[in-house]
């Protein structure tokens, strides 16, 4: 880290669920100077064990005795969507900030109700982590808001993975209860064109589809988003598991490790192998022997994206950023630092310490829910839907 | 040619209109034996004196001379837009079948004036060449349509270029009279995936928009296609000389030739060379010294593709399909053999010579221009449009 860690009073965290989301965040934890965990929710014994074995504080089974804690500054909430609207609304309301895993909720009137909490009790939510975190994507929105390029006119973003073959719990592969690639995948796509526009949307037209009965979630989406700046978004995504467009990025994951460029659709055949796919997805969180990943050496990423501007394309990718502008072509490099994710603890220490209002807000949570919402809509009602913020 | 060359009876063909749709048609016809060059109309003396040098057929400066001829079996026409609907209603009144540049034309009405004439007169319209007569996409298509990796459910296709920057006459800078990238690129990439569904459209939604004010047409259209049989459809295009997406080709052009790859923005900087555009476009047409472009070594293609069935990812290129299937990786190389475009000479030829009906017909030329025409009218209507065939 560049910052002076003497000078740094770290965010004493509370976690909620110590799952798969939260496994993905413990190296930025453990590495994180700026955010320290003093305590956790889980209703399983072995974890609660594993968690005051690992850090030394207590681990709890109910969020109820977590917010009790006064030394609590901010809940991390990694619980399956349908718990974020409770467990965020009692974790405002116990005066606690709140990190709450993407998506905010999988209902706009969930996302309302914590919108008003926020407002009601006074303390902030942050969303995420999401991609639109992503160092390459902020500093591409920075470039595209400084109006050096002029007006931007079409985001184009497509990700092709093996998402829907990865373990799952049961309400995952439901579409009915945000399972599915929309709420999971499509709030990525859509909060990185929140970024990148700085705009707020004004509708959504979009079509999902299931192309394996035997995984009964839409697997894909595809979707055209109007932006109140005039920029039109283009987003689709596959996750079956057949063409891998990490391919288009050099062979980097979306964790922004470098994958084996010859070992084609392990999810598909892993998952085959797999007995009790509950089993399995639960040895992917936080219990003895579990695997993160490999050590990211780039950026995270979330597939290929093409910005318009009038006088620019740009491409950012887990490495920096393409620009093919009116002036010639240059690649700006964009090197790791410091830990992986260290944008969403920015984030966090920002709010606690400083007062400073989070990007990532419940208002953007909203509109991001709003967004994804209006995806299946428009596909049920064959209607371009409107986006309205909710006041 | 495979073919052998001792039973082939040339179609005798006359060609209306000496431009650069011409041009890039002119090494298919002096390649492929089915085809013979005998006679054209064009206004420009210069042009009928080069051709009668270079063919040894007369050229006439209007359609009536030349369609009065009865030698002539078949005429290709390759006007500006605007001329096609009247062009091709005359040849069929004539007895001539028609081989018509894409768009068929630029309004739906025209297209249906079309249809009727085909009925009318009992000759037939071929709508090419585009696109959706590349080896690849057409393979492509048969894989599907054969069942072997179950339904398709999303096709997606993007493409960037330089398409706004090549020099222009007037109108194809004028949406309104068919300029722009909707009608004329648009064309491509809704006729690729009527080939690849095999599958008639159902309603499109889709936006438009114009990032230089100096070339005043829209240059970028993202737009969703519905098919009758539940697919997807999803293309995106910008032809404002930024990204060029042929980098994703390995650097081989839409004619299947290949590119320098460290040349950037050259029709950009070209065109800012240029005095008169229109005398610009014209030295690209059929007059001494004009050039056509590289040898194709490949396909044509037209950009990045990417097809979801059930049971495996298909992406044609201009060398072949990757197919990521169920089963493993494997890439079906598809070499160019025989001369490029062959394809719409064979759907000529199997037309004049043994009576088969055209794939690429007057019906599906009108689909098309609906679909084109259905962009813009959702752009404006901010509504999804249904498309339906007159009958
Ligand atoms: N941003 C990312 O990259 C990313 C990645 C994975 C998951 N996520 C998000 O994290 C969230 C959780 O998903 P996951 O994949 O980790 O699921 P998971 O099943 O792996 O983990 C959920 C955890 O919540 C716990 N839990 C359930 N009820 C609880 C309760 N009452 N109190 C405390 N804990 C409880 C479960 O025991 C489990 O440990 C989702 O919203 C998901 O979208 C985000
Ligand atoms: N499929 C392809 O790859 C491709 C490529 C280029 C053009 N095209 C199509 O070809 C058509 C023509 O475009 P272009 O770029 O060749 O334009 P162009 O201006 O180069 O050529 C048009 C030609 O038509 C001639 N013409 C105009 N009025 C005429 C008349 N009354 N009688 C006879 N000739 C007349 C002009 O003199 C000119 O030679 C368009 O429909 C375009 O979409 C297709």
């Amino acid at each position: 880290m560049s910052t002076d860690t003497a000078d740094i009073k770290p965010v004493k965290l509370g976690v909620v669920g110590l799952g798969r989301g939260f496994m993905l965040m413990l190296p930025t934890f453990l590495d994180d100077p700026r955010v320290e965990l003093v305590g956790a929710a889980t209703t399983s014994e072995l974890k609660q064990q594993e968690f005051e074995k690992r850090f030394g504080y207590r681990a709890v089974s109910t969020t109820e005795e977590l917010y009790a804690d006064p030394n609590i500054e901010a809940v991390y909430i990694a619980t399956p969507h349908e718990m974020h609207r409770d467990n965020a609304i009692e974790a405002l309301a116990s005066g606690k900030h709140v990190l709450v895993e993407k998506p905010m909720t999988i209902r706009v009137s969930d996302a309302a109700a914590i919108v008003e909490s926020v407002e009601k009790y006074q303390r902030e939510v942050i969303v995420g982590p999401s991609h639109s975190f992503d160092v390459p994507i902020v500093e591409a929105g920075k470039l595209i808001a400084s109006g050096k390029y002029g007006r931007v006119g079409m985001i184009h973003a497509h990700y092709y993975t093996d998402f829907v073959f990865r373990p799952r719990r049961p309400e995952e592969l439901d579409s009915a209860h945000g399972g599915g690639v929309v709420f999971n995948q499509g709030a990525h796509q859509v909060d990185m064109l929140l970024t990148l526009t700085g705009a707020m949307p004004v509708s959504v037209y979009g079509c999902v589809g299931n192309l394996d009965a035997r995984r009964p979630c839409d697997g894909a989406y595809s979707a055209l988003i109007e932006f109140d700046n005039g920029c039109i978004g283009s987003v689709t995504y596959s996750g079956y598991g057949h063409y891998d467009s990490d391919a288009d990025q050099g062979w980097i994951g979306e964790m922004g490790a470098l994958k084996p460029p010859n070992v084609y659709a392990v999810a598909r055949k892993n998952l085959s192998q797999v007995k009790n796919e509950v089993t399995a997805k639960q040895s992917r969180g936080f219990v003895a022997g579990s695997h993160v990943g490999d050590v990211p050496k780039f950026h995270e990423h979330f597939g290929n994206i093409v910005i318009s501007c009038e006088k620019a394309d740009l491409r950012p990718t887990a490495k920096g950023i393409h620009v093919y502008s009116d002036d010639g072509y240059e690649f700006i490099p964009l090197p790791l630092e410091g830990s992986p994710r260290a944008e969403v603890v920015a984030e966090l220490y920002a709010l606690v310490r400083h007062g400073m209002s989070p990007v990532h807000s419940a208002r953007r949570g909203y509109v991001n829910v709003a967004l994804c919402e209006g995806i299946y809509e428009s596909f049920r009602s064959k209607q371009r839907v409107e986006i309205r913020m909710s006041d």
